[in-house]
């Protein structure tokens, strides 16, 4: 008789049955908090997130879009006149949740990151990337200058940055659908895609200690500016180093304990032990939940992999860890766009121009190829895509503040939501 | 190439890297929530948890005890001086997660369970379980008045009920593990421990409804009694008629959309709508969660099924989320005992009596079997582990008040969870 380690009789959910008081519901597990708004706003938003992403999917569009935008809908069913819905944006489980999700994506995307490959773009790459990124920036800073010029110069600098990293993801997939990722443009767009990405957030990390300092009354000087880039830089370099061995010892640790079901909840461990330990040492924690995946060798699970009954690796049982928690990040990120701020001119105009000079500033890219096969054209229109990048970064400024005023203001959020989901949407068209 | 739907570029993990503010850390998602103190205190679950079942498993005992007891071990680590884990033991983001996979574990219990199976259980099952109801009961109310005579006599019906439960999933392993599941003495117990789980919980309701009407300054009466009992038979009948027509239409929606990974999200969304109704007309959301699992057949998602690249059911797909989440609740239900309490002479004895009565009430069962092959001791002896019912029912305790009194005082939940414990390691010695 195969039974699961841990079984729990039919009993348990009469349990509940049998406690007909609203005021015991709440208390079924162990008395406290109240779960029934957060049942709620979870069907709400997996169903939404299906049926979004299933649109988008239907319609040739990343599903990730979708459900961006299922959350916008569900965040502003206001305009309607029904405001029931408009706590969920503030829930702290769903925060929680969502939070979670993005250590395990990001841990995700690190068991699929090959150093080596990354190395080993071209020189095109990595030209087209560094203009890939200045223009932006430039263009991005004079953008914003010009619509909210009483806002504080670093405010304008972060908008600017906040354009400089192409989705890779967003970009990869448009490459597949229209079958050209291994074409030349194809292999310049990715690999500058990676490289515009690290180089982008330099300067967004610049930027961001510079507004930090400037927060706290202290003066902008060019030495802090290298510390932050050599804290990035040796940061990283230790993870890799010191991770690995890390990874070895507590799989080995795993291996030494009888019975089958360790991996998972090792791989967990192992993920949020480099995400604590990557902010123990102040940086955020997915760069430690990346690192891991980044370390994290198959090698290393060999042993505890060959237990599971399925023989599933870490990639295969965390899919449904984030089947079920991305949805929640992704709708909540849209679920904060105020779509009463584009009722103002000012919030149109500045969409509008953020997303001219999003789709505009890529086009420096191509005067990087240098390869004169290669489609110039192809390779500025392929970087248009901005992605889970932008997002995150808009919702990391809206919490930093100079002289009491958000550097990134819930109008700006809006805006740059509006301009990940319009790049995304556009590229396709314009490169078939 | 195949990429996943929903693809991040490592830069996300970067971006975070060049944050190099600790107060950045905690906006890396969406800014606010400090994920710092639930990521350590998620990894030292996950470790304990999988350090303690491993350690049990090794000993031929149930590793969930092992997980339970290293939660008392986390939690009382302030016995030796160090007060820095106590925080846990209250941390909101720790009962959500618990919560959440209590809800996983029910579904996937009811998905289980076999109605049919149930109802096919001889007379002597019947019998031997209604007689092992009736003696813990009396037996605890007395243990309870004797050591707190000055409690109010709800709380001490209520420990009683505690009692009543045996655990099927600890009694269906020590069976499996002395290969005794298919004797005659092994089938009355299993079918014994199903009923009387029942019949307890039929109790501890109208226990309950009697303990909130008296806590709101209504008196007792008949009449509420029946009507408690009526509305969770009659819940549990329209829940699996009509919930297994809401399944349909689910699944079915689901399968309309277009690609893959749907099964899933619609899955949980089910399960958690479920839950959600069980909390609107009153009841806790674990009988939702448990009719989901009940209601839900394969055939209703067969098609979302065929999709996934691995074929896995909903099973398969669960196994991850309660390997993340169940650890987290069995280690905060073993940090939440108070080992302190133990010190004082009364709550020792009270533990001690309680063991003795959850021993020597079981073997009421006994009598309940009319079958002269069956040995009627093997019987009663299998009847003795209390379980997962007896911790949920103790925490369910603890978040009820009669006269600003706990109806589980703190003492009374610490001994609870000790009985459980004991019965469960005695069990297997005795039975052997």
């Amino acid at each position: 008789m195969a039974l699961p380690l841990r079984f729990v009789p039919p009993v348990v959910a009469l349990a509940g049955l049998l406690l007909p008081e609203r005021a015991l519901a709440s208390a079924a597990v162990m008395g406290g908090m109240d779960m029934m708004p957060v049942l709620l706003a979870i069907v709400l938003i997996l169903v939404g997130a299906q049926l979004g992403g299933a649109l988008f999917a239907r319609i040739g569009q990343p599903p990730v879009l979708g459900e961006l935008l299922a959350g916008v809908l569900i965040g502003n069913l206001g305009l309607l006149g029904w405001h029931g819905l408009e706590g969920l944006r503030q829930m702290p489980a769903l925060e929680m949740l969502a939070q979670i999700g993005v250590l395990f994506l990001l841990f995700e995307v690190g068991l699929g990151t090959n150093l080596a490959q990354m190395a080993a773009v071209g020189t095109s790459a990595m030209l087209a990337a560094t203009l890939g990124v200045i223009a932006p920036i430039g263009l991005g800073f004079v953008v914003a200058l010009v619509f909210f010029p009483a806002h504080h110069p670093l405010s304008h600098w972060y908008i600017g940055a906040a354009l400089s990293a192409t989705s890779v993801g967003i970009t990869a997939r448009v490459l597949a659908d229209l079958g050209r990722t291994a074409s030349r443009e194809g292999r310049v767009i990715l690999g500058a895609a990676v490289i515009d990405d690290v180089l982008g957030l330099l300067v967004l990390a610049v930027i961001k200690g510079v507004i930090v300092a400037a927060a706290g009354g202290r003066a902008f000087d060019a030495g802090s500016v290298l510390v932050i880039l050599a804290k990035a830089v040796v940061f990283l370099a230790v993870a890799v180093v010191l991770g690995r061995q890390l990874s070895k010892r507590v799989f080995q640790l795993g291996a030494l304990l009888p019975g089958a079901g360790a991996l998972l909840p090792f791989a967990v461990a192992f993920c949020f032990l480099m995400s604590w330990l990557a902010g123990l040492v102040g940086l955020a924690p997915i760069v430690g939940a990346f690192a891991a995946g980044l370390v994290l060798d198959e090698v290393h699970y060999r042993e505890l992999r060959a237990r599971d009954s399925a023989q599933r690796d870490v990639q295969a049982l965390l899919g449904p860890l984030t089947g079920f928690l991305l949805p929640i990040f992704f709708v909540l990120m849209g679920m904060r766009v105020d779509l009463a701020v584009f009722g103002s001119g000012a919030a149109l105009g500045f969409t509008v121009a953020l997303v001219a000079v999003a789709l505009a500033s890529k086009q420096a890219c191509s005067l990087g190829v240098l390869d004169r096969r290669t489609d110039r054209l192809a390779v500025g229109l392929g970087m248009i895509p901005r992605g889970e990048v932008g997002l995150i970064f808009a919702s990391i400024g809206a919490g930093l503040f100079i002289a009491g005023e958000p550097v990134v203001t819930p109008l700006m959020y809006s805006s740059v939501v509006a301009m990940v989901a319009v790049t995304t949407l556009l590229t396709p068209p314009l490169l078939a």
